[in-house]
């Protein structure tokens, strides 16, 4: 037996290592590494060691060398209504009332249905991978198209079963909202990919009686809840004068506070408000670029993080962002945080990119399985690369990836250990696919255009 | 003679012609043309007609056919110091004052001289020629170096003349400053794509007596004054104790205000100083990254374009954005006024692409030759593809420039006629300098990190 067969006898098998020059961990040291290794098998991280010791201990079927990239865990989209995004663009610069009345709501009785939402989902998730996310929190009707987009596309996503009160294409009714949330969440729970929320819409569309059965269908079926809160002061004023309370004191009263409220936007937030977030250790979804471009206002994201409340991002529906893009939403969540407070301390590069991984994860209950890169968890991994002319040179790969990078330097996404997207290529979508999305929908939302 | 010979013989010889799928002219009725052709000849734009007609007229040594894409004129960065470019990202999440004093200042005195400049001015050119901006408005020492980088790469350029009271490497005292800065500008004068500001760098750093000096040699060689102001409260405050009167107010009696007057930042001004503004005809540069991400604040650009004063957009230097990115100023300027203000109608898509275009070439006094795509104008022009996965499907071509886009749709770039920059190529830099570039200098820089 010569030597190298003595040593290759004694290299474990695995799936997948990737070299790094460095990993950023996003682990509760905030690690950063530099020519590591990340070694997968079975969609499991198996271990994160030093590259000269990596291929003297695995021997792996696949390998990936990122000699000028830094990993990072899969982005996490908390807030968004993928469907939207054959919308986007249909109405911009537009006050929101109208941009709901006459454009949005118009399109949506017309246009969706079915088939509409697997689409526009289809869609979404290419873009989303192709700019390094990995999962998302989605809210919008046939949560079950959106999840058949899902599995083709091999993204992670945790799916919002819609509760609202008023009819629509999908639901006559809050219960028949629900009996078709819960189809749903039957349908995908073979799933490994796809977790369920409960998702009432928001408190100024559902009713105290719904958001009762919503508790309970929550605690029975262990789901967390996703609504919209205190979006924008015109919710405020109208819930004051219909229940004489502000929304979130409704939900308080409700019993709706609790570690698995997930509330998207937050934009409008008294002291005392914060202080009960995070007493009750509820998330927020911080969605920066939505909340600007819909004139909502700025969301007290600093005296959120300060209070420990759990902040996560998310772009919003494409409609009013009009990206999926969670590297312009990092971005600008630590400038605006910066600029509103008046403090350059305020939101630092890690913690814009802990929002968009480990918060995130810690909102849908999923830290333990995915949004930082530690042994155990399982694969969903960005590669970022961090030497293109537009961005260099490089002194640091965390505030680099925030304030210089776009999604466009990311070369590589995995989810779960299966690489899914890489330099202008998918795994499971064809190009002609999407473009014929586009030609089929497109002529037939244009007449809803501004 | 042939039929194709005699239709051949009276079509017209030019040099180049585009045809574009929509030409987004910023001309003062927003022209947004669709399948017309942009013919140029001898550097200028010598006709704008249907695609269908242009090629019945003339006959071009060069045609481009851009089917999916929309034709801008090319971006100007109203304010930028590009030998920062090397510093991008060196000290990142610290305050103003430590950000000068531990990290910039320190690594100027003892990395800046001609060779660094011309090197980091190179390597900004490239970044900025391939996110389509083909002119810039720089403030720097060394500008003669700054002005190779720019007839190496083949950009335009307004270089200003700096002038500080405190001795750098570059000049020993503001007389020193003066008379190197005019040999700089005799050294350019030749040169069609050059031309110069004189730059007084702030109410902060330069005396009365140099900026009497300044207007004077201003008003006699017909030059714009390019200055700092009321960039963060503490300069004001500093000049309330040193002068008795808020900074502004300093250079009007100083006689300073004028439409020759061109001023980054403007954050922290009084009503009454933005009607002052107005009413002198001066210019402001917003600058929204760097004043959210330096914590400077958030400038009343809803205000100013409300009281008519002349808005350009800049991305300020490398060190404080991280980025050369018009795209990303241009959004953020839309967002950033729409959540402000709480309107959704401030700063539409067409206005911040007329503060990146028509706006910043009138603050240079360069908007008879550049700024809007009409015939007699200098042809410096932008190709934007609208069909990429990440950003489909287009409704409207400008909206989606502001709030889809990215740098990185970015197809051609064109100054004066010529193609500049095109898919990753650039005309006049080869990938290997820019490497030896960074190479040669983040070594040296990288002891002045955070």
């Amino acid at each position: 037996m010569t030597n190298i067969e003595q040593s290759s006898a004694v290299l474990k098998p695995v799936d997948l290592i990737i070299d790094a020059r460095w990993v950023a961990t996003v682990d509760a040291n905030q690690s950063l590494l530099e020519f590591c290794s990340v070694v997968i098998h079975h969609h499991e991280i198996v271990d994160v060691l030093p590259t000269t010791t990596a291929h003297s201990k695995y021997s792996a079927s696949s390998l990936v060398s990122l000699g000028e990239h830094v990993l990072i865990p899969g982005l996490i989209n908390l807030h968004t209504h993928t469907p939207m995004t054959l919308m986007r663009g249909i109405a911009d610069d537009v006050p929101l009332m109208d941009w709901l009345n006459a454009h949005i709501w118009p399109a949506e009785r017309a246009i969706v249905d079915e088939a509409y939402v697997r689409d526009a989902s289809t869609l979404a998730c290419a873009e989303m991978l192709s700019g390094g996310t990995t999962c998302f929190s989605d809210m919008y009707f046939y949560p079950q198209a959106t999840a058949s987009a899902v599995i083709k596309t091999g993204m992670r996503a945790s799916l919002g079963l819609p509760v609202l009160e008023f009819p629509t294409n999908y639901a006559k009714d809050a219960d028949d909202y629900l009996q078709k949330g819960f189809d749903a969440h039957d349908s995908w729970r073979a799933h490994a990919l796809i977790s369920s929320t409960i998702a009432p819409h928001a408190p100024y569309t559902v009713s105290n009686q719904t958001f009762e059965k919503v508790l309970v269908y929550a605690d029975q079926l262990n789901l967390n809840i996703h609504t919209h809160l205190h979006e924008t002061r015109d919710e405020i004023a109208q819930s004051e004068a219909q229940y004489g309370v502000r929304p979130m004191r409704r939900l308080l009263d409700l019993g709706l506070l609790g570690p698995n409220l997930v509330a998207a936007h937050g934009v409008h937030l008294l002291e005392h408000e914060i202080d009960q977030l995070a007493e009750h250790g509820c998330s927020i979804v911080h969605c920066p670029s939505s909340n600007l471009k819909l004139a909502s206002g700025i969301a007290p994201v600093t005296a959120l993080v300060k209070e420990n409340v759990n902040v996560g991002l998310g772009t919003d529906g494409a409609a009013s962002n009009n990206r999926l893009d969670m590297f312009a939403e990092m971005r600008l969540a630590a400038l605006l945080a910066k600029g509103v407070s008046e403090d350059a301390l305020a939101i630092t590069a890690h913690q814009a990119l802990e929002m968009a991984t480990i918060n995130a994860a810690k909102a849908l209950g999923l830290d333990e399985k995915i949004g930082s890169i530690e042994v155990g968890k399982q694969a969903d991994l960005t590669a970022v690369k961090l030497t293109d002319v537009n961005i260099a040179p490089c002194y640091d790969p965390v505030s680099h990836l925030i304030y210089a990078c776009g999604r466009e330097h990311v070369t590589h996404t995995w989810v779960a250990g299966d690489l899914r997207y890489s330099h202008g290529i998918f795994a499971n979508i064809e190009p002609i696919e999407l473009k014929e999305i586009i030609q089929t929908w497109q002529p037939k939302l244009r007449q809803y255009k501004h």
